[in-house]
């Protein structure tokens, strides 16, 4: 078990809080001899960070990697590699007027009933804080499939309205969702495993264990659920090269859960950033009714699907990595 | 590992071919002392089973079910719980004229790359059949939850069309897709665990697990991108028993990927069955082009998403179960 | 977890009670491709089967074993293999008269208290009988390490008093204990995985899970706790083929927790069979002082290690072979 | 998967190597509310700590604790636990004039075999200074059993002749191996679980999952495989408290794998420190015979056992723990 690890083979722990000195992942089963590339590590947490651009949290994370094990002279060596983020620009003391109000959209009602502990600062292990560890886990992984000439990328879906939208509504102190897109290169065959390790399956965890993801879609996805059979049918057609190929990729790279050597395709839905400056009627842990404004001078996204696309990345570079080795044993 | 077992404390294993003499599941951790109703599990069977209804496969599914171990006078004894079903009317002659081409929608072009061998009867473990297995347990893991009062319903989402479409669906020899929505009645709250553990992380691997499945969605799902977040947040209000309550639910029961106590709602799309009876253009195993007829007398459902909804019911029924076992190790 | 579950990516489930009316083994993860000779596991069951010689019980297991799923045409296809013992010449009746005693050295006390029932027929999933399906499962990993040229051997450790001790026991109606010990041929290099999955830590789970085992150890194992260091270090050698060899074994096979390239050696110490026929001090579950004698015609093994060394073989077969596919993850 | 993790519910992963900056442990599953007593982790850590006395490595490990995450106000959060002890008084130089040397009982050799490289400083993940982090979880998990009135005491077994042999050993620049061993308090009935989860086995695979470890015995052990059965069997009595107990405790407080309340008692062999100052014969990366002299200042136990018993003691606490969590889903 443990709740705060993921992957089978490839395997990560991530630890730490918003608020705590510092967070970071172990990363148990990266295989030995590895290049690794610590600048492209920092690029990705780069690309995630809060405070790039004018809707984006100003929250000043330097986010400064440390490698503190599983690395010897650029290269793992099969130990499990420990990365650490000391978490700077901490500032808890804003939280205290607000320490005893459920806030809408927010874990802190849940991880209360469950745990019997109210952590009014930051979000805890909730806090999107804690997928910078994802980041640079998911960093290594791509590094990984890179040298088996794997790629990802993912984008927000953005159509004419997004940036009208988000403007509107970070005027009003409101948010809004959106849509991240993934999609690698092709892919080698044969990657997931029936039944319940299908690759989608195990995307599909990945990405709904995101904080605010609400849906993921495969291919067509949902509107796969409106068409017809022969049109859905990813026909089998001859290649150039002369191998097995396919004349349109509805099914978003996978045939039986298995990856058919088309590009995979994915989707993920995040909700809207539950933290808004707007007034917003709540509780108290006394039950009293309350007005909730974020204090002042508190920092959050009005988009999260903003910073989304190298977390998504990351959790799809985990999957398909463990996904890689653990293909290693299919057969005698 | 083990990619045909899900769950971690309430654990299932299924076997078996669509094709082979049987198939089975071994539920590995159901707690000792559970009261099992024998006839409850054959009657979810039998909301699975095809030939029920005019658009669903007239294969001859008896699925007798016989338990072979874990039960001790009609009670749970916190020994593996052994199940099984015997095929019948198992048929595979009517496949050779198939047996080398590659089937659109199918696996056995990825299954053949990835285990090097080709099984043209059935669709082996691929096979909708294996639900069969997933309904037993499921129906296990329901008289489980009905022990805390915990109760799953799903269902076909059908708009007006529907029935036009799928008629006209039938009698183009083609299939439609469709979406089965799942909604359970209030939940304990604090089931699930951060990070990677998230409920729905777990449901949503369940339901991308399943053959067909191409999306899967938490209340307001996809729409949620287009909301606000003054819109999408679910405000805390007194319920009428003096507890804390909700007065909506965009997030389908979820906060923090953690129960809030609310009721899950989920829909899960399914794609156009692959099989159908027009007629496509595909592969041979030789590379080359053929037509691809399915057999007379082959049975396949017009719509996967009809006979879906009892396993979408056994999907949750299991997360809920495995969830609500390890929450009893949240405090000390 | 699944505590009826073992081995990572060879893993086994096993299932069934001594008086129910089958058992089984789930094989999950056995790679496509084995060529399986059904005779050589038909061949271990008949070297663990009772009434083989006049000092084994003489119950008669025909242990005639089916194969349910995962083979096609004699090879291993990827998909769980399932394989079912019906259980013939089960007579519970004799059971009755000491049903509600606690028999030393038994698990029915333990089983009582932490289920909450007291299955008073056979020992359930504490009887030996459940070892059949790990010779069976066993015995598909051997043939699976024959083809990397594995082999193993275990044989009961029998000094010139064994006979003597063993006849003086029976003729008592008392039993005794033994050793068995395992050797292996030659391994590869590097199976097994620092610090918890060391070789060693694996093998010792696996036999310290066998009924009635009290110990394990590895090379000189106890004798070692006695030795010097300059006695005990394996010192590195040229060996005949220009490769690096050792002039002694004290390690037993492994160093650092990782297999050495020699032989595995280990010994397992099994107490003496619980049930016995002399009369013995007990109580009941209303706590009443009682004597338990065993049923007339019940049948135990006066030393239960005497059957022991086919299941040490299959529980190191399964050890090895899921270490052998792990570390085929060990490098990129 | 993950090697270098321990435990299901109450779960560990270490990390870091003897000459890296730093070394720490991630405690994933440790139940919110505990109340943890930093100062008892910290003497535990010093009680494994080399130097205390004439006979152990000199090495300086000050093994200041920081604890990173998962703790708030004292009061374990549910969260993991992230704890880092950073290496001092490391000093990789002396290693250099044996850094192409394969040292006799050490993991180089296999370390090199299975990743490919070679890290001639000190062992790496092979190094006991590993065992600091089991320490510092195990202080955790003997706090988490505290609370439940569970306590365990580990200590060397110590003949007449002990000492002598220990001094001998250090006058010739040789080592000395010993047993360990661990008794507990009575323990509630009912932990471990059956088939491969039983307690001597999760038991035995911590034991020998610790570094120079090469056999475990429960209760009566290897000494068991020579008694009568009417001697082993621990008869049932009626305890003081009316309480159901035992006569004796051969089995060493468990019945069929289960905990029978009788206090739990093992011993661990631990075979001599492989690295001594006596010159032992040995090849080299390139094949060619050389003496190996342990560098000047090069610091080495002469017997590891006298440092174990704190570790064995945190080695069962987190079997312990991990159990009695689990058996908290044996009932409905």
């Amino acid at each position: 078990m443990g709740s705060n690890r993921f992957g089978e083979i490839f395997c990560i722990t991530t630890w730490g809080e918003s608020h705590g000195p510092a967070i970071g992942v172990v990363i148990d089963g990266c295989p030995a001899g590895l290049k690794l590339d610590v600048s492209m590590i920092q690029q990705d947490l780069y690309r995630r960070r809060p405070g790039r651009n004018p809707h984006t949290s100003p929250r000043q994370e330097t986010d400064e990697l440390q490698i503190l094990s599983g690395v010897f002279e650029g290269v793992s060596t099969g130990a499990p590699i420990s990365l650490i983020i000391y978490n700077v620009d901490v500032d808890s003391s804003k939280y205290e007027p607000i320490r005893d109000l459920y806030r809408p959209g927010h874990a802190n009602y849940t991880y209360e009933q469950k745990w019997g502990h109210f952590d009014y600062r930051g979000g805890g292990r909730a806090s999107a804080r804690e997928t910078a560890c994802r980041v640079a886990a998911g960093a290594i992984a791509k590094q990984f499939l890179a040298h088996f000439g794997i790629t990802l990328f993912a984008e927000l879906k953005q159509d004419d309205q997004f940036q009208s939208r988000l403007e509107a509504a970070v005027a009003e102190g409101d948010s809004i969702g959106g849509v991240v897109e993934l999609r690698s290169s092709s892919l080698p065959v044969g990657l997931g495993e029936p039944v319940y390790e299908k690759i989608e399956a195990k995307l599909a965890k990945a990405m709904l264990s995101l904080p605010a993801s609400k849906g993921v879609e495969f291919g067509s996805g949902f509107r796969a659920a409106e068409m017809l059979g022969s049109e859905h049918n990813d026909l089998f057609t001859m290649g150039e090269s002369g191998d097995i190929s396919f004349a349109s990729n509805h099914a978003g790279g996978t045939l039986g859960g298995i990856t058919s050597g088309l590009p995979l395709v994915l989707r993920v839905a995040f909700k809207p950033t539950s933290s808004i400056k707007k007034v917003q009627q709540t509780l108290s842990r006394g039950k009293e009714k309350k007005e909730l404004s974020l204090p002042e001078g508190s920092r959050h996204d009005p988009c999260v699907a903003l910073r989304a696309p190298p977390i998504v990345e990351a959790m799809a570079a985990l999957v398909l990595a463990d996904a890689l080795l653990l293909n290693r044993c299919a057969k005698i």
